[in-house]
């Protein structure tokens, strides 16, 4: 099988016609903007052994790939429009490229976000993705909007995903049911992209959560220059498996605080926005939790009822660190 | 050096203020598209080892990793607008860096390209650019608007990329000056950027040559039903090397059909709008060369004087053939 088969057989037919005037099969892709819109562009490299396990299924992989690229568009509120995809293989194995095309291509026309090109070449498996949405002029979601007085809210559960990594590592072991729940977290993570749209206009700063809290939500104070104080008790309650699973407090931390791979939304929001935050919320039946506040100055402080709690041992994911 | 560090270091900081509404920094680039023209969106992923050398200069690799993707906006006759940077580096390593910026953002300053976004991550070594260029509406130069009768050209020179590959591949040695010169191509290739906005108007069909001539225009017939005469004599004049070297008429052939690595431009036009051509390719700076001619039916035929050459034991690159 050539470059130019595999790319016919496993993503050019399957490809639904869309907005693209050219899609697969030119030098470029051909898009028209829809004029009274930004555009929202993000690109996300997925290799083996940092953003999923070697045994990880293709069709698992394929999502994962879209999903963590289609985050970013919702962290600004962006509606997913089309996509490129960059694809290194050491060989062109038919039946995982049915997999991972599947897991793709059905994300992909769940979310109507096209496949508008890409390149494939021989090489350690890479999947590369670059996605592109539309967001009304003006109306993105930015890191650096967040106002002192905000309430802040996550989207989802944190931390579940981190524990299938824990149980990989046989730091922990975890019922059938609950070990389920944490590996369908980190392989198919879902975008909450549907949620970052019903945002725009209601909260003021937004970030995906890929890094873990503590770090995606500190891009934000940086980029608005504030601080924040965390609800420990809050952020606890957003891990899912705790709820049935007695866990260690240091271990629930680590996984909620900096866990990574969550894919969810951190965004803050003015008080008096609460009952539209909510409403906006069940729209996309996504949940949504209050787990602090913005403040003036520029610190992160989590605090466990009245004490403050020490983070420095908790650190997010870094890929060079 | 941590993730964040080095994408100030090396590319945020060095990144030029341009028409962004948001660069590198948040979830997502913010672009404001151009009202009256169309999105021209390309992909290249280079991989160590097919697509560049393991002793290439960093410099080198950052200027080539670009400039591929500039001549897939070239071959559609797109203006370069932006671009986002996908890397996987096995470990961060300053040296490298900064000779990797370095040739990257030397290129996209002078093509006005700017670097919006991306993302860094620890693996094997992995370069994936997303470019994107503007045309305007409807004027975007395609694969598939090739006539019968249209004359066919290519720019600049073909093969002395390939002959740079066989003198590594030790099948072949060159005097230290031509071989130089083919190095240099091989390593820094020129998009013709500037010849391919100047074709808009006056190409039917265009494509660029990254896997050899009869690949490439092989996507052009294919593309627009039709077929092609080249003329060998013409076509091996294209090679610059054999100007100065006298070399084997099998290996040229071989390095001017099925070269690769050449990033010229082939295109089709009609026979009156000759003239033109040749005026707006010395606007560019850029030769470009008659080379044969469309034919209405569906086969390519190369031509030595008045016979036809057997051209079935040349093959274009494949990357899993």
């Amino acid at each position: 099988m050539g470059e130019f088969d595999l790319i016919d057989r496993y993503f050019k037919s399957a490809v639904r016609q869309g907005r693209a005037l050219l899609g697969i099969g030119d030098d470029c892709a051909l898009w028209r903007p829809e004029p009274g819109h930004d555009l929202a562009l993000s690109c996300d490299m997925l290799v083996e052994g940092r953003h999923f396990l070697p045994d990880v299924s293709p069709e698992s992989l394929g999502h994962k790939a879209l999903a963590v690229n289609l985050s970013d568009l919702a962290a600004c509120g962006a509606t997913p429009q089309a996509f490129l995809l960059a694809l290194s293989l050491p060989h062109a194995n038919a039946h995982w490229l049915a997999g991972f095309s599947k897991g793709l291509l059905a994300l992909a026309h769940e979310q109507g976000c096209e496949l508008i090109g890409g390149d494939t070449t021989q090489g350690p498996l890479n999947v590369c993705i670059t996605v592109m949405g539309e967001v009304p002029t003006g109306q993105a979601l930015l890191r650096s909007a967040a106002k002192a007085g905000d309430d802040i809210y996550v989207s989802g559960t944190l931390g579940d995903a981190r524990l299938a990594l824990e149980v990989h590592h046989q730091h922990l072991s975890l019922p059938s049911e609950a070990l389920a729940f944490c590996q369908r977290r980190m392989d198919r993570p879902s975008p909450r992209v549907a949620l970052g749209q019903a945002l725009r206009g209601l909260a003021h700063a937004a970030a995906d959560i890929s890094d873990g809290l503590i770090g995606d939500l500190g891009h934000i104070l940086k980029a608005s220059g504030v601080g924040a104080e965390l609800d420990l008790t809050a952020v606890r309650s957003l891990c899912q498996t705790v709820q049935t699973c007695p866990l260690p407090e240091a271990l629930l931390d680590t996984c909620t605080l900096t866990g990574g791979d969550d894919y969810e939304l951190v965004f803050t929001a003015p008080q008096q926005a609460r009952s539209s935050i909510e409403q906006a919320a069940a729209r996309c039946q996504t949940v949504v939790t209050r787990v602090g506040k913005i403040t003036a100055d520029s610190s992160l402080i989590v605090r466990l009822g009245d004490q403050a709690i020490d983070t420095s041992r908790l650190r997010s994911f870094d890929h060079f660190n």
